[in-house]
């Protein structure tokens, strides 16, 4: 079985751009990411792409072909739609066509196009990822799902709302050199705790934004990166996807996270790693309480402690394990489609060196990214290393 | 690499069930496959699903999870979408985890719920498909798009609106024992040519239907078949797809389709056969000309010949080599993301013997598949084989 390389990683920058085409937004990180690999257009076998909201957004689905043809590779092209895994998903199956032997260059990434329907309108489109019948038609949208989440774990586990602002807090202080961030400045708790109510718990600053954006990745066989030379050091050792049950109502607990356990020891048992050897992590944070449900989930720290991890520095850039050095969702930006493919990306710059914010994970060899879709009924675990 | 078998498949009755939810389809689909298969949803360890509309027709995306649920299924589950290449998408990608060692047992199908959306509603929303910015803002909806097609081809080979009536005829004659089949009725030429006049030259009649429902197959290794005794004779031994430009008028050809050219050649040198060894196919009939130009993708006729094959009688149940069998998307009905996989589910019950027409295809070895999205943006092409 063959090494998977990243070859190359492209990102716009994340945030609002309500006048730009989604394939406008993906030719830019496409052609970034061959720019970035050294890779031609025409050496691509294959495009793997996650959207999700593209037929609510842009009236476009079939957006497969159309993004091959606006990044100019001629190639076969899927997408791939797990709501806000979609892009994780696409990575995934981009994995197993290299490793079966299928292809030896692939392009694979995302794109999401949100704020031209403004703040009320992306809300309503990001409900299409719940259970419309069950869920959305009874009034539910994603604030109110994760706040029962967060209120479930609180009363399972304990932790406040002061908990998961240093989260926030945490996140947009890791976002302040990372140009591709969508919120380049620092909050405060008092920020976090004062801002006006979501859905109790969770308040404005709890909650990721509505995005336009980006990413893309160039995935290479181990041979094809050696016979060009490329400057690939970053594989991708581990895959993992899980699912769950859909709607809240139908599961057996609302504060822990089945389909991501599934996907991260999915994703060790491939790469051969424990949650022992993460130096570094990328989650799903979309909303505060969705970071410590995610580190769980990795193994990163036991059932009922990840609520404190921020707050107790351990996830800080400077503590033990610093988790969404990016900026995570809640900072740098959540363009749904984009999210996944995108958190390679930043992990792939972490563990080369050239993230502005590499210097805090000096030395670290593993990585792992988790990208969850909906209330987490589609969980997609990677795991990265660098050679040193 | 492993055999891929097709252990049981699955099928609702296509045709106008506004009332019924796409999940509700599935269920029917995917629990018929499973029954057909004398396989257990605990034994399935993967979904993948074709859907196209869904965020228009029923507000909702994320269909993986939602669909694994509805059939009891706990795995991880993901959407494929390439518009009415949905289901083939998502069948080639399961052929590959089956073949690189990841999956033993998984569900593939696809469905959809259209004709609640009305047949206005229902079409805008098809032309999300083609490229909204270029052609569907311009007035193009598919009709119009194919008619296209259908005026170059007999600018450039000849041809007329008989010849393609015989199509039409044809496909209504072999869906009349179809219990599966939306229009079990037979038509005439004069039916067709005297039809109410949609994009000239194409008519009523050479346009397939508005349709709701779901496909699903169970595939597994061949030492999954072999271990649980399973009656699993067909198997699939090629897969190819292939992807061209999204606009009709970025392309160099309207008459001719390169991505199915480039998908039929990838699954004929996958299964290492040739055209000349096919007995049967099932063809993406969207419109009569489709079915044209796709069997000279597929080089069952040649070039410029494909037109005269049904009024010669060459691919009548009775002609040399038998297409769309099934009724084909004219007669059976075209629920977009159910459509793929339906295909191969009508093949594989002509190759086992037990579909309302095998007796026109007695000792026939070899059939193959053709499903398209868009105008031939995506084609996605599958080589069966039946053990004699």
């Amino acid at each position: 079985m063959t090494d998977v390389r990243i070859a190359g990683v492209g990102l716009t920058k994340f945030g609002a751009s309500p006048e730009r085409t989604g394939r406008d937004l993906f030719a830019e990180a496409g052609l970034d990411a061959l720019d970035d690999a050294g890779v031609d257009q025409d050496a691509v076998e294959a495009l793997f792409y996650g959207n999700f909201m593209g037929e609510l957004a842009e009236h476009q689905g079939h957006q497969g072909p159309l993004m091959a043809e606006a990044v100019g590779v001629d190639a076969p092209a899927t997408r791939y739609e797990a709501a806000c895994a979609s892009s994780g998903v696409a990575v995934a199956e981009a994995v197993k066509n290299i490793r079966n032997g299928e292809r030896d260059v692939v392009l694979v990434g995302g794109a999401e196009r949100m704020t031209n329907l403004g703040t009320a309108g992306a809300t309503e489109a990001l409900a299409i990822a719940a259970d419309d019948l069950w869920e959305v038609k009874a009034g539910m949208t994603f604030p109110g799902a994760y706040a029962l989440m967060a209120n479930a774990y609180f009363s399972e586990y304990g932790g406040d709302q002061e908990d998961l602002a240093a989260i926030a807090v945490k996140n947009h202080e890791n976002a302040v050199p990372n140009e591709k961030a969508q919120y380049q400045r620092e909050i405060s708790i008092a920020d976090v705790v004062e801002a006006p109510m979501v859905a109790e718990p969770l308040g404005l600053y709890d909650s990721c934004p509505i995005s336009d954006g980006a990413s893309a990745l160039v995935l290479t066989s181990e041979a094809f990166a050696e016979e060009h030379d490329l400057d690939a050091p970053v594989s991708i050792t581990g895959t993992g996807q899980g699912g769950d049950l859909m709607a809240l109502h139908d599961r057996d607990y609302l504060a822990r996270s089945p389909a991501a356990d599934e996907a991260a020891a999915a994703a060790y048992a491939d790469a051969g790693v424990s949650a022992a050897d993460v130096d570094v992590a990328e989650v799903h944070d979309c909303f505060t309480i969705a970071e410590v449900l995610a580190m769980e989930s990795l193994g990163l720290f036991e059932v009922g402690e990840g609520i404190s991890a921020a707050s107790e520095g351990k996830t800080t850039r400077e503590g033990e394990l610093p988790v969404n050095l990016s900026g995570g969702l809640k900072a740098k930006g959540h363009p749904v489609g984009a999210t996944g493919a995108s958190q390679l990306a930043e992990m792939t710059s972490l563990l080369r060196g050239d993230h502005p914010n590499s210097e805090y994970v000096e030395g670290a060899t593993t990585g792992v990214t988790h990208n969850a879709g909906g209330t987490v009924a589609s969980a997609v675990v990677h795991v990265l290393e660098v050679e040193q």
